[in-house]
């Protein structure tokens, strides 16, 4: 493909995305595709020669399109929002378009910096003291896998230098909320930790951490031999975005020199409102943050920002250093591949750039505070609705609820919610996520698609309203 | 900014990104700028208020494009090529545009599927067996720590289900080769082995993993009292593309029950090129193998691809299943968060969909084929010309070369190659990297680059040759 085929091609694609921006909102919201229909309708070898461009993408509108679920209609509601913000869309094209790489500083140097610059910006946007610096990451998963990595190797003086964790005489143990995310979990595995060594610290009425079980839980270990080496606090969980109490937390981190990591994968956004702050009141005695700025913040997918206290630690853990990458410059810059695990890197920094250039902080800030009124508009129809409840507190932008008509409780209860949930994605108006929540399924209301506006949220509660009665 | 707006940037941006890969041949290869150039030209806040799209395309004109290092000139030859092909990105900007999740295979069906299908296409294309299941990982780095993990758990039989590596009562040893890429010896320190428990295999002439040297250090590990889990061999190493020999590093491998992991980065592209099929001879007694369609065979960065022999394996050491994942059609589909690390993934199977749609099998070969006869061409001219060395086997596309003048020897010739290879660097006429062989100073060139053709190659040689003249 030549370059001016790819500028011809290039504006048919622009016109082609710019379309199902405008038009995505008529579309069923979830795919209504079975499992194994695109699998079988592709071929099962490449060809053999090139084929013309107007062919692929008239597979993309015949094969892909009805695959998808529509992660950007103002009708999805699900798991948490994933803005694709335009700005932040282009900027990403940009990245790809220019095709450069970051192994080192001196391989793509306006790369690197500019990634220093734009999560500095974020850091001041959220509040944090800069005492902190921070990365790109791809997602929540890796930041955290890499926390708790650093976390073993603090608490083991850089085992890995030596011995590992194999050389570890009394195990270190990790410290998590039973509402912690998944990936919490599975970095720990991944890690070497072994599923003894985590506990699952009981939760508060409000679904938080409870710092007295967690103390004890410590204490307990310390007397068993143990050694207590980090705490993963969460501050908006996915099931409720519950607020684990980092204040307290942090204290106990201290007073036992505990690793303490952060995810704040989602409410991380709502930081950038000093109304919201609150729920990260503490913060300042963490070792490590994820904010996950592809998320509600609008930074089209994976923009995952990993902050640490102790830069030197991560790249002392992180660093790898063959004759092949070195540079004249390596004393003066900072080679981004010593702050994680990938050794290349996109220039991601373009697609948070433009979004914070296109919208400001005060765009962004509108837009967050229009969906935590809709979130509070939809908890108050649902407050006031007969056999409706709403099951926890609502911090963010997320509705944990349920339809509990009299008469239905327990394994009936759920497979009645099962049900309309069911019914509900199917229908293709809206799209929601079951989950259980203390044993029983309940549904999850996720506002904050970049297109949700108070008459989409109204429109809600009447699909819900109307699906139970059905 | 609405989907109109973004039809109209976006129609800006494609004619921005053709006119860069039409004129990029006329750029200095190497960046021009200073280490914090573009750190002080920047502002140290976002800005309150959204700008104009016209203010953030001019400040990419004049911070970004002087700070770049551009990968795709056709006088780039440093590290190995990271091809952006232009049916590629166009099929990266459509992943960006849908801005659609891969969580479940209910979050976006065709995501999944596409992934699966597009995947097993180069499965067949590299001439691997159907005992090989695929998935699209970001790089090397991550896809051998996958794999390192993987043997971890298989050696400790799902030690993570218990105490993890803290409860491994005898030590497990990964062996490498002294060539190995960084990443391995990276990843081996991530999952907890300790840098005690690498053993660096030494080479033969070719640089490659010695076979005898591998087996008598294993029989020492276990004579030791040490527990072998894992060896990582190489298919066309950083420095000089070595390729290990897997028949006989495989048949140890087996006879000691090892984990064979593959990293085929660079050359597994080749693999597409039957000529080029001995140099992975032995390949189906691995484990797990790492392609990087994102190198030499033109996928936009990231695309790595991580081929695995036992998918239920990956699955159970990968798999994490909280509720608000669950789907009614679980039992019967892949869910690719449980093939890696991350929990979310991006639609990356279309860049290499529109790659293999538009190229074609043949297309493709047909280019990696100019690049291994450009390559033979300029081994030839370096090997008549006075002074000059190729130092190592020339399998692909890389070339270790070295300038000798008489008298010259030890540290005097490593300064010597610095000094010339920064000022050809920093001439921006051509780019190259300088790294180690055997204790000193070499430069690589390694050819790849799309728009590479025997004419650049020519002149790289005349570029050479003036450089050490001058």
């Amino acid at each position: 493909m030549s370059p001016e085929e790819f500028r011809r091609h290039g504006h048919q694609l622009i016109d082609r995305i710019a379309d199902y921006h405008a038009n995505v909102a008529q579309q069923p919201v979830m795919a209504r595709v079975q499992p194994g229909d695109l699998l079988k309708a592709l071929p099962d070898q490449a060809p053999q020669t090139g084929e013309a461009f107007a062919d692929v993408l008239g597979d993309v509108d015949r094969l892909i399109m009805p695959g998808l679920s529509h992660w950007q209609h103002p009708n999805f509601y699900g798991y948490f929002p994933s803005n694709a913000s335009l700005p932040s869309i282009l900027g990403d094209f940009l990245s790809t378009g220019l095709g450069v790489l970051g192994l080192s500083w001196q391989s793509s140097p306006a790369l690197s910096e500019l990634e220093e610059k734009t999560v500095d910006w974020v850091r001041k946007m959220v509040g944090l003291s800069d005492n902190w610096s921070g990365v790109i990451q791809d997602t929540a998963s890796t930041s955290t896998l890499v926390a708790l990595i650093c976390a073993r190797e603090r608490t083991t003086e850089y085992g890995l230098a030596s011995g590992g964790l194999q050389a570890q005489g009394k195990p270190l143990v990790i410290y998590v909320s039973e509402y912690a995310h998944s990936s919490v979990d599975k970095a720990a595995l991944l890690a070497g930790f072994g599923k003894d060594n985590i506990r699952h610290i009981t939760c508060d009425d409000s679904l938080a951490m409870d710092p007295i079980a967690l103390q004890a839980a410590i204490e307990q270990d310390l007397a068993a031999g143990l050694v207590p080496c980090a705490i993963a606090a969460t501050v908006g969980t996915t099931t409720t975005t519950a607020v684990d109490p980092l204040t307290p937390v942090g204290a106990i981190a201290r007073r036992f020199n505990l690793w303490l990591h952060v995810d704040s994968a989602m409410a991380g956004s709502a930081m950038i409102l000093p109304e919201c702050r609150w729920m990260w009141a503490g913060i300042e005695q963490a070792d490590s943050i994820v904010v996950n700025a592809h998320k509600w913040l609008g930074v089209a997918f994976d923009c995952s920002l990993y902050f640490v206290k102790d830069s030197q630690h991560l790249i002392r853990v992180m660093s790898t250093n063959p004759s092949y990458l070195q540079t004249s410059v390596d004393s003066e810059v900072k080679n981004l591949r010593d702050w994680g695990i990938p050794l290349g890197r996109r220039f991601r920094a373009l697609k948070l750039w433009f979004l914070l250039r296109s919208e400001g902080v005060e765009g962004l800030q509108q837009r967050l505070r229009r969906d935590l009124a809709n979130a509070q508009w939809l908890k108050e129809q649902i407050e006031q609705a007969g056999d409706w409840k709403v099951l926890a507190p609502v911090n963010l932008q997320t509705l944990c609820i349920r339809h509990e008509p009299a008469g239905l409780a327990g394994e009936e209860l759920d497979a009645y919610t099962q049900a309309w949930v069911n019914r509900l994605n199917q229908s293709g108006v809206v799209y929601v996520t079951p989950a259980t929540l203390q044993g029983r399924w309940m549904v999850r209301v996720s506002i904050g698609a970049l297109t949700t506006e108070r008459e989409h949220v109204a429109a809600l509660w009447a699909h819900l309203q109307q699906v139970v009665a059905a």
